[in-house]
């Protein structure tokens, strides 16, 4: 089985970092196959920043992400230009205060949460990005939040590492509490 | 101008932290079309790490990299896995004692350094990387120097600053010893 992820936002939201640290997880923790690409310039401009992480199972062949199964948006811009290629059926995680997703197409499944307003509640708005992942675990089986949780001291500065935890933590209590609405 | 970079060694070298240096440099410091990519799993077990880097003038349409325009291998390896690919009249940079390049195709140019004995003397192995990066940006210009050293910080973990600008200042001398050579 193979998913196929794209994390998107403005710049400064760190989704960048949110995709090394998923690949991380799922690749070196996880020993899954991972291919993790990041654009810088035409693409990454005008406000609109994203990461794509492919998690396979077997080798992957095709290492282009084209049509994500898993689409996350932090902003309205990375949104308007994602979510048209959004698969079939396909997964959509967004923050509910920063995207507005009305009249999104009747198969896609749509996740709202308040990522931003949450990880500005524990004083850390930039830790948004930690929380969706934690979100996106649980809700995807994609990688485990466990592997989530030992992936990230490798990525982050030491003095985040305990606003990192809780922000995970956090985003993995508002997936648990989707699965059982 | 596009150009096509693999940066390759063994599992502990960097090489994914340098892909992530240089892509910021090229990308956000200087503003040009950056794609980075790097693999976990299959590709990236048994010893090899590989980081591919496109940098361009223009709009990426193939994100892919199927033949290096410059190859960098800090480990035999990695150099016996990548080195087929090398484009005709490609550069390959290689650390002089950990790689035997003999018999390597005449259209090659060939730039071997002691980049880990260096980094050795700095006190550093693991700074061979950021080392090799400085080297690379002064044979092909496909960065500037001082781009890198900005790109740095973001990278790195506060404490490593000094000895990564450091090993950032010898990789750039080496690359100028070889130009006047």
């Amino acid at each position: 089985m193979r998913q196929d992820i794209i994390l998107s936002g403005a710049g400064g939201q760190g989704l960048i970092l949110a995709g090394a640290i998923l690949a991380e997880a799922a690749g070196v923790v996880e020993g899954k196959e991972v291919v993790q690409t990041q654009a810088y310039g035409i693409q990454a401009r005008g406000g609109a920043s994203q990461s794509t992480v492919i998690v396979s199972d077997s080798r992957i062949k095709f290492p282009e992400v084209l049509e994500p199964d898993i689409l996350l948006c932090l902003s309205q811009e990375a949104y308007n230009r994602y979510m048209p290629n959004l698969k079939q059926r396909g997964l959509l995680i967004i923050d509910q205060d920063l995207v507005n997703a009305e009249n999104v197409r009747p198969d896609i499944r749509v996740v709202a949460l308040p990522f931003t307003a949450e990880a500005e509640r524990i004083n850390r708005r930039i830790v948004a990005n930690v929380m969706a992942l934690g979100t996106l675990a649980v809700l995807t089986g994609v990688v485990k939040p466990e592997s989530l949780a030992q992936a990230l001291p490798s990525r982050l500065p030491e003095r985040n590492w305990p606003i990192a935890q809780e922000a995970l933590a956090v985003g993995v209590k508002l997936g648990k509490g989707v699965l059982s609405a």
